[in-house]
């Protein structure tokens, strides 16, 4: 099959590579449909993270099953699934508890930018849609693969509820995808902290209520403003550096949560402020399985969109531009199709 | 009046000082039934924080008002009260939102091991315990005012509920009401780290189900053992410095809180684990006055008795020798009689 590799930073190439195959017999082949790119594969594409050349690259896709394991009972092929970025049993005991991403058989899905995708443990970590989408719902399905439940587990964990106040730090896919939990949860003002004017008016659409572009001190004074010198009740921290992490916890109120899931680049806690003012963080690794029955039925039944968080579509052979554009920010997620 | 003061690190007299009065109208004059010395006063005592000489030193105490403002209205003289060892307006935003210790009239209990004590904002800071209490209920009143509501913070705050496993890191009197705190709220096994006999023995009477003499990693991998491999659900953190945060950390299952209530010195958070492991961490300065009229109602009811933390009763002109036995940790924690 053709699939997407990575061979050095900035070096990514669309060539043939084996065909994924059934390993162990709770194994699935999923064809893909739809891919995408992550954030989090900028990482290596920047040169943040080591490179094995030559490896493919990618960890969110849907599709149709191809192909399952004799031991594999919840999806035949034939099936159109969603494919988590990470695989889980669902039987362990932190998966019990929820925590999916926390497995003790579990890891992250390996592939997503190709025509195959290998899946392991495909009863514990494929999601049936039932029967096969509209193409229309495509957007919306792969943004359930690993952004959409992302910036749930963000809202979730700073517990944002019914009338809540809250802000959003980072207007990247997950970013956008928390103003769209946050406002799905009930919150009764959502913040969107943002300066690209594209992403703005996704986030707008999305259900924000307020827009600020400023940073730093000055950003945290106008949502102090806003909330009448209170602070947000609950924020979602959607970036990952030490910066967006400081700024989530400057706009927080005495008492709020800081839901987090930007992978932590050089991020230090401020542990005295804190302390002082009661201000809790919660977050990681998103459980995509657990909010994932919960989310596609939104979906499916037209109460939750998150589709428009793809602003460029690409066939897969052309996935190095996708990488650019997302790298330049010209694009805040880009759908990839075979 | 006479009262403890410190003069520097190492040097506490009890002398005469100038007697507190009623400054504003929202305060009150309290005679104190009993004091405490809190194992935050060993902090200057040992000189981590700076002292001003001649300062008084205290913050903790129970008694009956003297005198009150002409705006105090819901107590009067001759009251039985709980003094908390922060104040608040309780009608501001942050008080409203069960944040007491973030009021923005907020701060410190200036007094508490002298005669008598002023307390400002008496209306939204004191609790009456109606009746005068029988002088055996004192040690468990006293409590009340500082200990107490601040392990039940630390359990509330790591969300211990019906069922739970908790960790207590600490054996100071905070780590062992976080060890009744999670007893009350449910918790099914309550595993306290402790390396002394005496507070292992307090401990197991507050209804810790195990005790764990190890530290580090010896001690998280005990408790792993004793969690068949899983972790605890919760996880009080009852000290403040970076070793045992570190071993909060490493005995929390995925998904679990650690609840903090030690003052932080020289801690640096594991942000990598928390969000690989999705182990969250809330608490900070108590809200005692949220969680006193639930916890005065079970110690009148006589179903909670902290009163156990104070295996030392001096005369209140012994406070330096109270100081020396605490700091030398003759004491677990000292109460002082005028």
């Amino acid at each position: 099959m053709r699939a997407t590799t990575i061979h050095a930073p900035g070096d990514i190439r669309f060539e043939e590579v084996a065909d994924p195959r059934i390993e162990e017999p709770t194994d699935a082949v999923v064809r893909v449909s739809a891919g995408c790119i992550c954030g989090s594969d900028l990482w290596p594409y920047r040169g943040f993270n080591d490179v094995t050349a030559g490896d493919t690259i990618g960890h969110e896709c849907v599709g149709v099953v191809e192909e399952v394991g004799s031991e594999v009972t919840s999806v035949a092929p034939g099936d159109f699934v969603i494919v988590p970025f990470c695989h889980s049993d669902n039987t362990c005991v932190h998966c019990r508890a929820g925590v999916q991403s926390a497995c003790v058989n579990g890891g992250f899905t390996a592939s997503g930018q190709g025509e195959l995708a290998r899946v392991v443990q495909a009863d514990g970590t494929l999601v049936g849609t039932g029967a096969t989408p509209d193409p229309p719902l495509i957007p919306s399905l792969l943004a359930l693969s690993d952004v959409m439940p992302t910036g749930w587990h963000a809202a979730i964990s700073a517990g944002v509820r019914s009338g809540s106040t809250v802000v959003v730090v980072g207007d990247g896919a997950v970013g956008l995808c928390g103003v769209l939990a946050a406002v799905q949860l009930g919150a009764e003002r959502v913040v969107a902290m943002s300066r690209h004017e594209s992403r703005q008016a996704i986030a707008r659409q999305f259900g924000a209520t307020d827009v600020i572009a400023e940073r730093g001190k000055e950003g945290a004074a106008l949502v102090k403003e806003l909330t009448g010198g209170v602070g947000a009740d609950a924020v979602l921290e959607c970036v990952g550096t030490d910066d967006s992490m400081r700024l989530a916890f400057s706009v927080a109120r005495p008492g709020a949560t800081v839901g987090f899931v930007g992978v932590p680049h050089g991020v230090e806690l401020p542990v005295g402020r804190m302390f002082a003012k009661n201000v809790g963080l919660r977050g990681g690794v998103a459980p995509v399985r657990k909010y994932l029955p919960d989310l596609l039925e939104r979906v499916l039944s037209g109460s939750l969109d998150p589709g428009p968080v793809f602003d460029l579509t690409l066939p897969m052979e052309q996935a190095a531009e996708g990488y650019r554009a997302m790298d330049e920010r010209r694009a805040v997620k880009v759908l990839l199709q075979p």
